[in-house]
């Protein structure tokens, strides 16, 4: 069980396919192979030994998919990086992990000589892009053509695959190990489910960034059915329409913001879309009025939803097509699914029991896909991977049929009364409020109720509302005891680069005007 | 990764549906999670510790599933028998392994006296019956109803899930040991490939026998979808369009002269077999009539074929569905199909390299559900398993897609005057003889042309037919250098229980009469 297993049966079965297109330029899987032995042959000519450690920090490429699989064939180990982090975290994520050689693209290689400075350790950095190498960078493609080619290593099974740091915004990032068996489990077990199978012959569209987890699975997916890649640099609805389009796309995957933005764009209604059979999508539920225009707008395709992490080699639960289209079922859309294939799920309470069906707890998850570990960092492990299971740090509940809803992440739930309150359904309830832009719920110390409902609100402009407004209109949808017992206006939340709302942040300002 | 998982989920996402279908007798996978659990534990009464080796002797049945998914919840390791086989080879294997819990059902209880006689290490024997338990044999059923339940062990990985003896008719059997990574792996791929995906439950009917490989994947393949368990106690026509009448089923895997008997039997027209979505095949590929016959008589299902052997967890190379609508492309009929999502496929010289597309060589396989090896036979492990490759002692040849013909068994090859010859395309020449009932065809030693061709015939009762009609018919449709040279009329041709014809009988015959 070997990642780099599916270009050799690509090239066996269709050397002549184009395995990648970006932007005007396309390579057949022959030409694909060719290049990945090249550059797998430069790397282990710079050094990079079985089991080293190989960074790229760029946007989606072709050369980004060469990377994975020059640096699989070499038997060395990846470790994309996060492009939305700053040089010192990045910085911090090549030195924990000890990476000695570093790919970057035009958009980052001005980031060289911060990270060179940061983790002196970087013997080489490579140049991987369209415009020309800067001064002392080789050229990944003047390595594809020239470097030696040597064979596959075919390492894999539980072999380390690839380092994925996550957690950079609570704390120092922490390395996900990930093997070539956890990667190909996950997407094996999605394949079992109906998630890009087919016999006709699919073309993905990469659009999430090809660093994270949600992406990788589709390409490994793809990967495995000898599929074709298409990648845009980042999500934008006109070039991805224009992708779609052009090269009759049959699948991708999306999150639901990105679904709308398709959905509801005006230029939508003249494009022929029709090649889309599946589009997958993940971090969060979709609505059923967005599920009903993307539908409409996008009549071809079937949807999945995907729920996992990094640590589950990116999939746990799958909610699939045919139960999005049950109509005498509208709840299951609020679900993240059930286990795929390659998955077991479970609630469990803090003293690492099941509990019963409906009741709230951590979701827990065991299965072929579940990480090795945290890389060096052997408590942290311990703390998440307990006799088999993966403790999610997500809440969720399960019904009678085994669907999973999630409900909150562990560490933001308030406990008030001796009740579970879940700050996404307060944010929810918050944000229903005419004159919310936005808004954030935290639980605050508080000495008769153990932790006290906190709203953190951002008004609209010109817009206006009281505390007592607010609390009556969240009371309004939820009960009493999880509408807000105090609140705040702001101007701004904190908020990492991605948008993602520290709320770490919000209760320690709070803690502190408190 | 592990076999009882499939177990799990499906007592988590539908409980009441039924898992097993035998005879009158259906059981949900509640009832069967219950069962299986305090069978686990009885079987831990028996002294089964994990990795202990427990045996079951029976037709296919619900019991024999229960066997499996017990074995693997205790932590023990499979063994199951061929049913074909005579006493003493059964009895070598038990010993070999040191199996020391053999289950039997009502057809093979009679043979244990003598099991035990040949292996005293049979400490206990259960058994799985309809009728009353024989003097001296626990009942399968009393344990499934009073044995204390144990958590599953949830064992899996790359640990030992069970060993097939094989090759009993080459010499002494030898035990292939299969992991669950293996096992599941091959099942995953498959689904992949499209073979059972489907979002509607199916409903699988166990036609090969339960002990075998072929059945296995199947019933994995099954199990990993959550599908239900039909059993018929063997192969036959009317038994077998019962079944699938009667319970609706939607997959089964037969071979070729099975999907024949059915297509041609006169009760097929007026059966409703309008459920039935898959048929995979595998043994040898299927002649177009019969395929044509096949699709008339059941119109709603379409026809794959697999490709593989035991040591591969059964399956290598598939050829699809679509391939088989493929009018423009009838030679792919002939072929194997090509490498499933799960393996790695090459055709390679007696030097191990591969050889250009075209050439015949041995097939060898690599990938994730490549056998650990033989049971304590590390020489004969070494001879196959070389470098990750599995050495499959076929010859085949591969064309520019990737398609794979298999042309023989390696031993069976004929090499004269330089040339190679299959034994099984001279085989096909010389049945076509009207007068021919049966032949089979080996290689003899010869001073001019190294091995020469020599066919031994049956002739149909009351034919004629000499040595040059035979050598004459042959020519017309093979090059005359695979003719026959010689040709010897006997009354039967030796063979295995299973109808295999012993070649290695022939040749030690030639030469002693030689």
């Amino acid at each position: 069980m070997y990642l780099t297993q599916a270009l050799h049966r690509a090239v066996q079965q269709h050397p002549d396919r184009p395995a990648t297109v970006c932007g005007d330029r396309t390579r057949t899987f022959a030409e694909l192979a060719e290049r990945v032995s090249r550059l797998a042959g430069a790397l282990r000519g710079l050094g990079v030994a079985e089991g080293d450690r190989v960074a790229y920090l760029g946007l989606s490429s072709d050369r980004f998919l060469e990377y994975y699989l020059a640096t699989w064939w070499a038997g060395a180990v990846v470790n994309p990086v996060n492009v939305r982090w700053a040089a010192e975290e990045i910085g911090y994520s090549l030195e924990d992990s000890e990476t000695g050689v570093l790919v970057v693209d035009d958009t980052f290689a001005p980031m060289v000589p911060a990270l060179r400075t940061r983790w002196p350790g970087l013997h080489t950095v490579l140049h991987a892009g369209d415009g020309a190498a800067p001064e002392g960078l080789p050229s990944w493609d003047v390595l594809a053509g020239s470097g030696k080619p040597v064979p596959d290593t075919r390492r894999g099974g539980d072999e380390l695959a690839g380092l994925w740091y996550t957690g950079g915004t609570t704390g120092f990032p922490k390395g996900v190990m990930l093997s070539h068996a956890n990667l190909l489990v996950c997407a094996y077990g999605m394949g079992a489910s109906g998630v890009f199978g087919s016999d006709a012959p699919l073309r993905y569209l990469h659009v999430a960034p090809m660093f994270h987890l949600a992406d990788l699975a589709g390409s490994i997916g793809t990967m495995v059915l000898g599929g074709t890649h298409v990648m845009v640099p980042a999500f934008a609805p006109v070039p991805v329409m224009d992708a779609l389009e052009r090269h009759a796309v049959t699948h991708t995957v999306l999150i639901p913001i990105m679904i709308q933005a398709l959905a509801d764009h005006p230029e939508l209604s003249g494009r022929d879309l029709t090649a889309l059979r599946q589009v997958v999508y993940g971090g969060s539920p979709i609505a059923q009025a967005v599920l009903d225009r993307a539908r409409k707008a996008l009549p071809s395709a079937e949807f999945l939803q995907a729920y996992g992490q990094t640590e589950l080699s990116a999939v746990a639960t799958v909610l699939g097509a045919a139960e999005h289209e049950d109509a005498g079922r509208p709840h299951l859309l609020r679900t993240g699914g059930r286990a795929a294939p390659h998955a077991e799920v479970r609630i469990v309470g803090t003293d690492g029991n099941e509990v019963p069906r409906g009741r709230s707890g951590e979701i827990a998850v065991r299965g072929g896909h579940v990480m090795l570990g945290y890389w060096r960092r052997p408590e942290e492990t311990a703390a998440v991977l307990r006799e088999g299971w993966m403790h999610t740090g997500d809440v969720g509940r399960m019904d009678d049929e085994g669907y999973v809803e999630i409900l909150d992440r562990l560490k933001d739930m308030i406990i008030t009364g001796g009740e579970n309150v879940y700050s996404t359904e307060v944010e929810n309830a918050v944000a229903g409020h005419p004159a919310v832009a936005n808004c954030a719920v935290v639980g605050l110390p508080d000495e008769v109720w153990g932790e006290r409902v906190h709203a953190v609100v951002v008004l609209r402009d010109g817009a206006d509302a009281t505390v007592e407004e607010i609390r009556e209109h969240a009371k309004a949808t939820i009960a009493g005891y999880k509408a807000p017992r105090t609140v705040e206006f702001v101007d701004a939340l904190p908020a990492t680069s991605t948008g993602k709302v520290l709320k770490r942040e919000l209760r320690a300002r709070a803690a502190g005007t408190g």
